[in-house]
């Protein structure tokens, strides 16, 4: 195959701080699709057609991609492994980060199972819970840490990022905890709404919840298009 | 107190179809905020004070509502009650819907633990394995039905949103199965893609592990900001 010459611009740079937050969350799905391309075997896509898959035009798609520096050439279409690493920096997913779960109940056990980390270059290295009946033990090879050991191990480890599941009632000041450790950002399904400028560590809030809501929204949405057919 | 005169268009009518998926993706937010509120005996609420909480300014969140109506008055701000149950019925969320789970493993049993149903307004109804060991068990009072049942199921019981929490490898196949019921819209954390237009249902997938890069970026762009401090 023809090796295509691309202006390759490193990752981030240029146009950076122009970039909005919906190109961001679009990045993770960007990633996500190119990731199943390379497990097939597909060496090169063409705006058009990660279009179709994407949900987005090939414009918009283009454009995306633009603010970060160029990564295609025209008619010839995206180097799918290039592109995937070229995101996975932005992301700064190719940084191979350990984290640690805090609290061992049902979703930490869901987290700590799944592929979620190990799909991004992550390491799962601790689980940490207050129940003494479960310090000590394991799940799938984790071993499960004291809550009261948690900057102690912070300390002596390298912990990149913290995932929250335990109850949303200590989710504050388990994150203050954290802001006075040299973790780098908090991961929190508590539930509780957590701000960097009280924390100090970048953090992303999950609400599940948000999302059965927006399923909601679309079943309406569906049956009053049917309505009106 | 006064009663405020608000020019109560019914929600969702009006400009509806020129609602953004940005909007759409902020009233989950605004729904928990002033559910949150209306715990804490809040009456009223300014847009300023919203906006503070919000992470987003006074003028987007009028606009915001104003695509669905007037809520609020100049001066006065909205009735949290009369807002939150608005939005309530924009979502669809008043509906009560009821859902099941499909798969018993870790994630499944967070759900249905959770307080993500009822907080909505729905009732989880029942559970489905394959794992004929856990059929017949209940998980916190909800029975688990075999998988085999599921059409059988969904034709004799009042079934609006099925919850797929099972392997991905079957994902598809089960969407497909889905698709020949009365089922409403389909929440899916199996991590396959699936699309309204080959099920024929409203489909809502989750990937979590986007929100996971997301907060790669932010920890990537805290530290380049330090950097350039």
């Amino acid at each position: 195959m023809k090796n295509i010459k691309t202006t390759k611009k490193s990752a981030g740079a240029g146009k950076k701080s122009g970039i909005s937050s919906a190109v961001i969350h679009r990045l993770p799905r960007y990633f996500r699709y190119l990731r199943e391309l390379m497990q097939n075997n597909v060496l090169r896509i063409s705006s058009n057609e990660l279009s179709e898959r994407m949900n987005a035009t090939a414009s918009q798609i283009r454009q995306d991609f633009n603010c970060f520096g160029e990564f295609g050439q025209q008619g010839y279409g995206y180097n799918v492994k290039y592109l995937h690493s070229q995101i996975s920096e932005i992301l700064g997913v190719s940084e191979h980060y350990n984290a640690v779960i805090i609290g061992t109940g049902n979703l930490g056990r869901a987290l700590a199972r799944s592929k979620i980390f190990v799909n991004r270059g992550m390491t799962l290295t601790a689980l940490f819970d207050v129940d003494k009946g479960l310090v000590g033990k394991k799940f799938d090879d984790i071993f499960v840490y004291d809550m009261a050991d948690l900057e102690k191990y912070c300390e002596e480890n390298k912990v990149d990022i913290v995932v929250l599941t335990m109850p949303r009632d200590c989710a504050y000041d388990i994150a203050k905890r954290l802001s006075k450790t040299n973790i780098k950002g908090i991961w929190n399904f508590t539930g509780a709404e957590l701000a960097k400028s009280t924390i100090g560590k970048p953090i992303e809030n999950v609400h599940m919840g948000d999302s059965l809501m927006t399923l909601c929204y679309k079943i309406k949405s569906a049956e009053k298009a049917k309505v009106e057919k």
